[in-house]
This record gives C-alpha cells, sequence and structure tokens, in this order.
C-alpha cells in the first residue's frame, strides 16, 4: 500500500501518516521528489483499511499493491478450489449444471422439471422458495412449502437442492434442508447474512451483486471466509450498464479474472444476465469456453404461465439441446460434463 | 399496460394473453395494424406483473403507461407526505439537516460532534452503531454501545438520532430506541428487511441503492408501505457509474424526479455520493438549490483519526460555514432551517 | 409507434399530435380508458421523429414499437449478409481473422507481423497509421508512412488491409488504399464521418462506441447505408461500465441480439476490450461460441516495446495457439478459419 | 509515476523499465520489499505515456502520481483562466448566460427567439445550423442557410453567437462567422477536430462526451491547448448511466472536480444533461449554487412544433423566470448575471 502525499504536505500530516503505519507493527518507507512525495507501507497490507489515511488533508490518494484479500486470494491458495457437495464436486475437471424453474408452483411442476432436467444432464436442481421480487406485489414464493417440495424433488431424483436464502432467520433450516445455500445478487453486501452463513460449512452460492466490481465480490467471499465456512462458489449473471436490450449486460471476462485472483470456482448464470430466454443457450457456451466452472439455468416446463422470469426460462428440450452443445465444448476445454 | 406483440404472433398466445387480463378482473382492448399488433390491458394495472406476460413467446414487449407502484405515487396522493418524528417533521417548509460522523466512536466524541452539529444549525444527529464494511477486516461500529452512546448524545442536546439498521433481528431494539431507523444503499433491495419496517411505525430513511434506478427506489418504499408504514423519507446518495474521481455520482435530477412521482420527502447525501470532504459543502448547496427537503452530512472532529469515511467527513467548524451558506439558498426556496 | 397522452391532456394538444401524423401521411389510431389515452401512428414509421411529439406538454412517453432502422433491419433483409473484400467475404461460413499491431511502426515489424499472422491462419491484416490517441503527446502514428508500409505488407503477403480513418479528408487516399475502413469507436457518432463512407462502396468495419447501445450502433450503420454503402462490418469492442478491473466490459450479449436484429456480419476485438494481453484468447473463443463472423487481435512481435497497446498485444505465437483453439470451437458451430 | 513490479518480475524486464525511463532523460527510483516492488519516475511526468510500460509482461500496474495533462492543470495556472468573447467574457466574475434554440428554423424564430432571451438576461445566443442527429432520417439543420440566420439575429441583437462544429471541413467558415465554436459531445474525442481547432484562436466550447471522464474531458482540452488555442469553456452536458429517467444523468460534482484540476472555465447545460424541459429550471439554480461558471439552456419559442428536442426546450417567459431565479443564487455565490 502507497499513501501519495500531496507535493505540500503538512509534516504534522505526514507525521500522523507514519505513526498510524507504526501502529500497526508495519514498516514504511519515504520516497520524496520534485513532483511527488510518497509514504510506503511494508509488510502485509491485505488487512490494512485504506480509509485510515484517506482523511488527513495532506493525503492525495491511496494505492492498493496488494489486493484487500486474502482467503480468497489466490496468491495464498495457488491451486483450485474444489467444492464438494454431498459426493459430488464444484471446481473440478467436472463442469456443475444446475438448472430449474425460478420459483417452485407445484409438486408435479418441480417433479417433472427435475426429472427432465437431470435427464438432460444437470448435476444440481435449482429453484426458489422464497423469492426476491422487485415489487412487493409480485408472488414472493410457496416459501416453506416449496421448500418441501423441493426436498421432495431431490428424494425422486437424487439432485442435491441449490435454494435462495433471504435472512439470516431461516438460516437453520437451510442448514438442515439445502444443499448449496445461495445467496443472492441483491445481497451480496448484505452483510449480516454474510456473517451468518460463514459460521455454517454449508457450500455458498455467492451470486455478484448488480454493481458490484470483481473485487467487492471477492471481499464478499472473504467476509463469509473470514467467518470460517470457506466452501464458496461465485456466481456471474450479469452487471448493470446503460445498455438495456438485456436485462443486464453478462461480464464474460469476470471469469478469467476471477481464475487468475482467486482460487474459488466460478460459474455463470445466462438466464438472469439476459432476461431473454433465446439468448441462454449462446451465452451458456460461450461461459464453457471461457472457462467458467459450470452454468445455472432457468428451465420451466411451461414459461408461458411461470409465476417469474418466463421470459428468460426455457423449456427442458430446449435445455437438453444446450448441455448437448456446450459437452462439445467442455471436451475442447479437457472438461468433462 | 400494453401487451406489443410479435407480428407475427400465434392465435395461441394471443389467447393466452386475453386469458389472463380477464383472469386479473381486466379488461382487453386490442388493436392490430400492418406492423404493429398491441393488446392494451384496462384498469388498474399497478400491481400487474409484466412478466406474467414476457415469457409467452409471441409477446415482444410489455409496457408501463402507468407507474408500478401506489401507496408511494403522487397520483393517488397529490399532497407533499411530512413526516413527523417527535416534535419535528421532515418534508415540509423547514430543511432536515441531519448531522454526525460515520460512526460513533466513544462518549466524548459523539457528545462533542453532537453538541457542535446542534449548535451549527442541525435538526437531528446521524451515527453509525453498526457498520456496513466492504471489508471484514475493517472496524465493525460500536454496535449495542454505540446506540448507547447515541441515545445519551440525545439526552444531552434533544437531537432526535438516525442510525442504520442493518438486519431485522436487532428491529425491537432499533423501534425501542432509534427515532429515525435508517436503511442503507446496500440493503435497499433486502426485501425481507424491508418487509420487518414495514410492520413498525418508525419513520425511516430509506437510501437509494448504488444502481437502482428511481423507480426502484419507489418500489422499495412502496414495500416498507405495503406493510403499513407510510413514514418514508428518500435519500440520494450517489450512484455507480464509470466516473471515479467522486465515489459515486451524485444524481441531483432524482429530486425533481421522485418530487413529480412521490408525494414522499427526499434529502440528499452529499458526503457519501461524492467521498470528498471539500465537495461536501458545494453539492449541498446544490441540493437546497434543486429542491431537496433536508441534506444529511458526515461531521467528525478528526477526520484524520475517524475510524470509516475521514475522507469525506468535515470538521464542526466546517459545518458551521456549510450551515450559514444553504440557509440563504434555503430563503430564496422559500424555506427555513 | 405509440404516443402515450397524459390523461388530462389538453386538447389542443391531442390535436397536434394527431395532425403532425397525417402531414407524415400516416394514420391514426385512438384508444382511451381509465387510466391510459394512446394515439398510435398506423403505417411504416422507421423514418418517424419521436422528438416531432416530445415537446408536446400533454405527451408523456413515445414509444417504438418498429425499430428505428430499415435498411439495417433483419426485418427487411432476412438473410445475412456477406461483404466482399476482394476475393475474400466476412460474414458467411468462413470466420474473418483479423490480426496485426495497434500501429505501424517499421517496415521491418509490419511485415515480420504480417507474415506471422498470415501463417498462423489470420486472412486479414490490421495495423493502424494515424493513430486517435488520448493524449496529445502520445505517439500519433507514423500516417501516410504508415499507410505505406500496410501496402508493401499486402503486397508480400496478400492480405488486405484494414485502417482506421480518422478524418473524411483523408477519405481518397483511403479509398485507394485501403481494403476495409475501420471508424473507431470514438467516431461511431461523427456523423459527418459516417456520411462520407456513405458516399463510397468500400467495405467499413464500424466499431462500436465506448457508450453505444445497441441500437446506436445499427443506427450509424443506418447512416452509412443512407448514403448507399451496404458493405458494412459491425464490431463489438466492450463498453465503459463502473467495471475497472479490464479496460472495458466485453458484451457478448451484443452478438446474438445483432444477429436477432440485423442482417450484417459482426465481429469481437477482444484485444481492446480487455486491454490484457492474456484475455485475448479465452474471450476469442467465447466470440466464436457465441456466435461472432470473426474476432480482431491485436499482435506485436515485441509488446514490451510497442508503441500503443502493448498490454493488450500478444506475440505471433501466441496468436498462433489463440487460432488454433478457436479453430476447434468453429468447427462445432459449423464454420471454417 | 509509479510502475508497480509484480514481485516475481523477471530481472530482464526490470532492466527494460529501467532504460525506458532513462531514454526519456528522467530518473528512477527503486523501492523492493517483502509484497511489492515499485519503480518511481522521478521529473515531469505529464507527457510520459503509461502505454509504454504496461505492455511489459511482470509491469503490474502503472499508478499516475501528477495529473496526464499539464496546460489544461491548475497546477502550472493557478489563477482562472477568463476567456474573451468580443467584448464579453467567460469565466470571471460574470455568470455566462447561453440561449437559444436547438436548431435554427427560420429567420422569424431565430429572430424572435434572440430577442426574447436577451431580454430576460442572456448574453449569449446558442443555435445549430449543422446538427448531429442519431437517425439519418430526422432533420439535419439548415447548414449554411442556418448561420446566416445566426449572424442576422446577432446582428439585431448583438448576441455573440455560440454553433456547434461538425468538421473540420467547416472550420474557415466558422472561424470568420462564428463567435464561439462549440465541440459537441460525441466529437469530444474527434481527435482531428481537436486538433483543427487548436489551430485557431477562437473560444471553444468543449462539451464532456457522454461517457468521458473528467480526466479525459481535461485531456481533450488538452489536445486543443497543445496546438496552440487556450481559449477554452468547458460544458458539463450529463453522462450515460444506468438511469434513464432522464436522458443523461447531470453530474454536478464535476464542477467542483474541474475547479479544482483546472484553470479553465465550466459551464453546464441542464436540457441536455435531462432531456425534460420542466428539469431545466431546478438543474440550473444547482449548477449555480455549485459553482458553474455559467448555463447554456435550450429555449424555443414553440416546443410542441420544434424540429429537435422540443421535449427539453422551455418557452421565452419561463426562460426569464429562470433567469430571475438564478440571479437570486448568484448573488449568494458573489456573482453576477
Amino acid at each position: 500500500m502507497i499513501v501519495v502525499m500531496k507535493t505540500d504536505a503538512d509534516p504534522d500530516d505526514v507525521h500522523t501518516v507514519k505513526s498510524k503505519i507504526s501502529d500497526m507493527k508495519l514498516e514504511v518507507y519515504e520516497s520524496i521528489g520534485l513532483n511527488y512525495h510518497l509514504i510506503g507501507i511494508v509488510g502485509d497490507t491485505s488487512k490494512v483499511d485504506a480509509e485510515s489515511f484517506t482523511g488527513i488533508q495532506s493525503v492525495k490518494k491511496v494505492i492498493h499493491v496488494q489486493e484487500p484479500y486474502k482467503k480468497a486470494s489466490r496468491l495464498f491458495h495457488p491451486e483450485d478450489s474444489v467444492i464438494s457437495v454431498g459426493d459430488k464436486t464444484i471446481g473440478g475437471n467436472k463442469l456443475a449444471i444446475i438448472a430449474g424453474p425460478c420459483s417452485v408452483e407445484s409438486r408435479e411442476q418441480i417433479i417433472h422439471v427435475a426429472e427432465k432436467v437431470k435427464e438432460a444432464g444437470a448435476g444440481f436442481l435449482r429453484g426458489g422458495a422464497f423469492k426476491p421480487r422487485t415489487s412487493p406485489y409480485s408472488f414472493q414464493g410457496l416459501k416453506e412449502e416449496g421448500l418441501e417440495l423441493l426436498k421432495y424433488a431431490r428424494e425422486k431424483t437424487g439432485l442435491p437442492i441449490v435454494v435462495e436464502l433471504m435472512s439470516q432467520d431461516k438460516l437453520d433450516l437451510y442448514e438442515r434442508d439445502v444443499d448449496i445455500i445461495q445467496i443472492g445478487a441483491r445481497n451480496m453486501q448484505n452483510f449480516e447474512l454474510l456473517k451468518a452463513v460463514g459460521q455454517t460449512r454449508k457450500p455458498i452460492l455467492l451470486k455478484r451483486g448488480l454493481s458490484a466490481t470483481i473485487e467487492e465480490l471477492l471481499m464478499a467471499a472473504e467476509y463469509i471466509m473470514a467467518g470460517g465456512n470457506e466452501n464458496i462458489i461465485l456466481c456471474e449473471r450479469g452487471i448493470r450498464t446503460f445498455e438495456n436490450y438485456t436485462r443486464n449486460t453478462l461480464d464474460l471476462s469476470a471469469i478469467p479474472a476471477i481464475k487468475k485472483s482467486s482460487h474459488l470456482p466460478v460459474i455463470v448464470d445466462p438466464s438472469h444476465a439476459s432476461g431473454i430466454w433465446w439468448m441462454v443457450e449462446p451465452l451458456a457456451k460461450a461461459a464453457v469456453a471461457v472457462g467458467a466452472d459450470g452454468i445455472m439455468v432457468e428451465v420451466h416446463n411451461d414459461p408461458a404461465n411461470a409465476l417469474c422470469d418466463g421470459s428468460q426460462s426455457i423449456k427442458p428440450e430446449k435445455f437438453k439441446h444446450l448441455v448437448d452443445s456446450i459437452r462439445e465444448i467442455a471436451r475442447i476445454q479437457n472438461r468433462e460434463i
């Protein structure tokens, strides 16, 4: 970390900066020239808060040389992490294929979809029980009943279930009943929820926030890991930009970026990213080609009557086509489904 | 609401659209031309979910004519709402001036700042007890102890206190101890938290999310209001854009936009918007000139040693200068401080 | 096109709207309900300017049903366009591989790179002669001399050359000497330049502007086509967002979106999108997997000493690896290199 | 400028970095620690191109300590610049009020508007002759005839005229006939046009690009100044963000930011920023309150029938009200109209 001082820095401010660094048991080096005045910090600065310095008026800016996360960093954990989910894994050679409806709507629906996606090649079943909706007047999910139906579908198909947790008061329930706990994009910086799931050892599927940088996503993972839970799967699901042809803009560059910075597995959700059913397959193929560890896709038996996200859901037969086409790309990548 | 069909729409899909509308007890009108095929919905569509239609393949898009919120809408509540906080109000002729430190750090600090901001003209004291921080390694607030210190500062100065709530498990505590409950930007779409505070009757200060549209901010307010709590104060605090000179980009156009669309009062937080202490005063002046109902400003006795947000905090003497300069602009606006 | 009137619209304004529509020789249909008042326009509205109506105070908004472009639209030209460049084509079954340095720097450099990229499988040579640089103090290109060197490299290798045109006063020169005229991202809405190249019949490689929507890109193509030049190749090269890990955010969703809306071929430039050399190969693979008609890649013999864009340039041997890996993906897509 | 090396940097790369610095006649200082390896550059780095180093593989990033512009920087020119336009000035104590229609449409229109805005207090007349339009089918301006009408309006009222230049081939004409040459947002990085106007001594009104950072705006000014023309007035006119209530998002924080970084005057265009006529007055007030040196406003005698930008144009009587209300705010700022 480098503290860039103003060239006409007040000596008292310089002293304050240096004292703060010493107080953190770190070392100082200083470099002064015609047009610059730098105070470098020597040692492990991954936990140093830049804001400790930015309030000092002679400080121009603070520059990170090291990343501000540690447990999520590849620097301290060079091998890829592989997350175990029962007898399956996410992050290794095998691509994770997660599929299912936006919301669980009925026993028939979820069983039908679960059987179909399993048949097509999915390894995990997703389904919403408690739903985060922009409008209070939209369908909010079947809640506990939805969770029961998902468990039933798991029993029938053997597919582990991925379900979004919206509030820590349901954590015990999820810890008992769910295989992978999803933290949704809108809760990526719900720090109390992150801390709560950090106390479990359940695999967490952490979705990138709509306007979160890659670094912020890794900091959110760090929150969970700092609590002791290192079983994290990251998920790119589109960011908010000025373009409105698609609901969000899928940021596939984030995949190699995350792979470079972190050892955690990362998957892609082309359904939420685009919001458009006919884009799901080409984007899923691109996701595998760019190096993602898996995909998560919304599949519904009857999108026209889906209670949510019908516009981005594909039918089971289209999903089968999708899996077949990514299988070929996976092979080129030396990966399998 | 208008459902725009593809010109070669499948008759079954057209039928599905019409049936859904009838099922909602709303009326249909249809208009077909050379290059268009529209199905309009007649009646109160403020609670109709556009997603009911977008999953149907022959549907091109769904267009809102009416806003998707109701209780927050000026259409159904033409007069400005004035929110009572004890014997004070927010939203009327008098500008709300909320000031205080990012975090409560000690008894001396909070009492000192509270007395100084009161003296300068502030009507409300803000202060963080439980802090949402990007890094798990940053100072997380004094928590319950911070709340006690804020109560003590209130007792000493008579200023009502504004404190951020991060999790519904602390709601009882806040309902008892706090005058205005703040929902932070990162929790603006934490729907469980919104539902929870909708069950109280406490005034809620709802901050706009970093990447929330004005409509989404009003939908978040609608969530709280749908629960029965109509005591909402909105807060513009900057949105995330490509510009990184400032931490966020303050969107002052949002103020007249919200005033047009909603009856709720709206204030501006120039400290979080810019992240730069020397921008706070000019932006506060602009906020009053554009028509905001108040401002919220971070004030710290010793920004260089603040445990958070030092770079955007101003000292009490600068805050006094700020209040004096907005007082003059307020007078031109026929408002007072 | 639908003109949405305010529900309390002034009858004079309604009359004005209808008169304007009649003046354009188009027909009106009107629909009035409890909460809406719509005036639809019947006929070909692709050339109707929405601004004709938005200045009328009782108009709430104007909604496009039809796209505002015509010659670029797939609606009026259902088959894919294939652009001829000498005896080669872009847009058909064969992927276009365009490669070369940011700037031509010397005879040796350009000949060396041209021979190497040809050997690796490139079909076209790119190279900058006149360079658009953010700083006036940065290298501005070898200009006319650079163009001569590119012509020489073409002579030696047979590769058609793609060169960016920055100003219409060089158009005659480019028309004579260049095979594909590139319009850069920063000039995508330099309308005078678009009009000028619309007067030639040279193939135009039109890059998407940093903050241009897909619709605006197609409107820029429409400008050129309206002048009579229909030989356009579109290029996605990243958009500006809040994320700054990469220089821009590559928007691969734009590829299926453009394929749906337009018949024009579209390629991807992963080098400018990411600005990072080690991301070029995975992004190029994703581009082919998502359905792009080709890629454009910066290749330099000595990136460390490149006069521009060294950080995103790859060496010839890495380019060879890249071509080999996209060849396999191309095969799955039933395309060839 | 600091070159941050990877901790495992290749010694050859370190050597390359140092050699490049020496070749620029600048000095090197090096600092190596456990987790960092920095190579600082001593001397005037305002003209050093960061890309000289980013292509070297062991370079992690390059950090600017000094701004990359010089002539536009306040560092080298501490006093505010005041630009002379005939016997008027922009940038001093007096606020510049520029008003007029989007396009000149007829002799009657421009004379009428010119007289009305002068009467209301405007000091400059704006009007479009050659118009940059998103669609090739929209009205493109009266061109040379429009310029003649503007000259006639100037003769009648004495107001200097501000007209947008779209292409360097009209520069001689503009140099002779126009008082302030406007460079539009879409041409802010049309570097050939910037170089061309750098050769004149006419005042240039340089509008910020839709997705240009503040630094890029100042770099565009630097382009013109590097050519010898230091008569530049900057203009904030809204940036592109995800919010679409307004056409663009007015970034008023840019005003104090520019005032801090540069000596050039900066004005605000609330009409193009919002695209909404009823927002123009509150935003103009906010612009003056935040410290802008003037405003530019679209005024039209008959917005409902304006050939462009009707939705954001205000009538002369509303403009008079606007000027009266900003006059009061100007007084508080110790400025006059």
